[in-house]
């Protein structure tokens, strides 16, 4: 089977399972017959892996939050190049866990006009959006809890509240909202199976009309 | 002495004499009692250099000219951030060895969109121009041979030809027309003191209206 390329992103607070869902959702597909890249942003490309240490190590306060969204569009820009196109070209499903929404959220939440900037950067630099999103929509304090029980994970969550949770809880829902052609909100407040069978069942629905063209 | 806040850049071929007016010049300004900060592109910051090494090392193709361009753009707001804006807001006298005239020349020459797409990136993230711009202007061969003659410089400029040279020189003269208010131009093909007179004269006339006001 070829020929079935699509852009799906998976979306969501910390910890609400995108990185599980896009490796079972790969598993899936993959069993299916169909030829599947599995990446993840910031990265996905040795050039962005590069970026993401140079953003994501060291001091936090290191970089202004506009060099920072300058070095994640480098990123995204490089990882757009040497793998998404070139995989979307060859006529691959290329499933990426987060994206550009995941800027326009977490860079853009923070002050209105660092969302201009990312929009204004994305128009000009990335422009590429994906074919469907999909949004793990959960309640903040699992999502926390889940983090939370991820080895090594302790120290990262310490500063995140309950608060700030629910704040990126209803910006995803609110990116939805504005973007409601290619994102779906799947419940991920169940067990792994029933989350994996609502995005397989979606995925094969957006799917289904493509091979029939 | 304080208050004399400027912005001067030094711009032209490799060879031409930047890096070492830069500092002559930065020597007479301190002798006359000036606050100056020295500084040079790509880096100048801390964060900065670390972009820096990250774009110039390694495989020449490891980034794309669109790449590129977002990383430099990076560096430079870093730059502008953390080094040059608070010297201007302190009232000193910035020198900085290359900015965005030479990203305009050495990216955008290469393909004409791509000037465009540093235009837009820059009017976006950094907008500062320069006070004054010092081109230093001189025959490409000489240029090629002075550049040769620094020890560890030869690989480098391997793949450079007279021709590529004799380009670049056009295209600083170029810039210089484009943005008359700001650059001066400056006839390279001299002794060190004799440029390094000019400079000075030019940087005086410059300094005089604003120490009246
Ligand atoms: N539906 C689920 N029910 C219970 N636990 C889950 C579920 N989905 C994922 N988990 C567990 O929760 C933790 C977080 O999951 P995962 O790493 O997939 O989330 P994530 O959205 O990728 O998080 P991050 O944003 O931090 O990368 C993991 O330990 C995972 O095994
Ligand atoms: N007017 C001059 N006459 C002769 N030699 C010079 C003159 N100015 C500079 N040099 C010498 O030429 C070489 C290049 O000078 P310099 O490093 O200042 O140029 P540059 O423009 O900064 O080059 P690059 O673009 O490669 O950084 C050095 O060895 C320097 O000592
Ligand atoms: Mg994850
Ligand atoms: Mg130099």
């Amino acid at each position: 089977m070829s020929g079935r390329r699509l852009f799906l992103t998976f979306e969501g607070i910390d910890g609400s399972g995108k990185s599980t869902q896009a490796r079972l959702l790969a598993e899936t597909l993959r069993a299916a017959g169909h030829d599947v890249v599995l990446t993840r942003e910031p990265g996905g490309s040795p050039g962005a892996e590069e970026i993401r240490r140079l953003v994501l190590e060291g001091d936090p306060d290191r970089w202004s939050a506009e060099t920072e969204i300058l070095l994640f569009t480098a990123a995204r820009r490089d990882h757009l190049e040497r793998t998404i196109e070139p995989a979307l070209a060859a006529g691959k499903i290329v499933i990426c866990d987060r994206f550009a929404d995941s800027t326009r959220m977490y860079q853009g939440l923070s002050r209105g006009d660092l969302r201009a900037l990312v929009d204004q950067l994305h128009a000009l630099m990335i422009r590429r959006e994906p074919d469907l999103t999909l949004l793990i929509d959960m309640d903040p304090d699992t999502g926390l809890a889940r983090a939370k029980g991820r080895q090594g994970a302790e120290e990262r969550f310490e500063d995140f509240g309950p608060d700030l949770q629910r704040r990126m809880r209803k910006g995803f829902l609110d990116l939805a909202k504005e973007f409601p052609n290619r994102f779906r909100v799947i419940d991920g407040n169940r067990d792994v199976d029933s989350v994996a069978r609502d995005v397989a069942e979606i995925v094969h629905q957006t799917l289904r009309p493509l091979q029939q063209t």
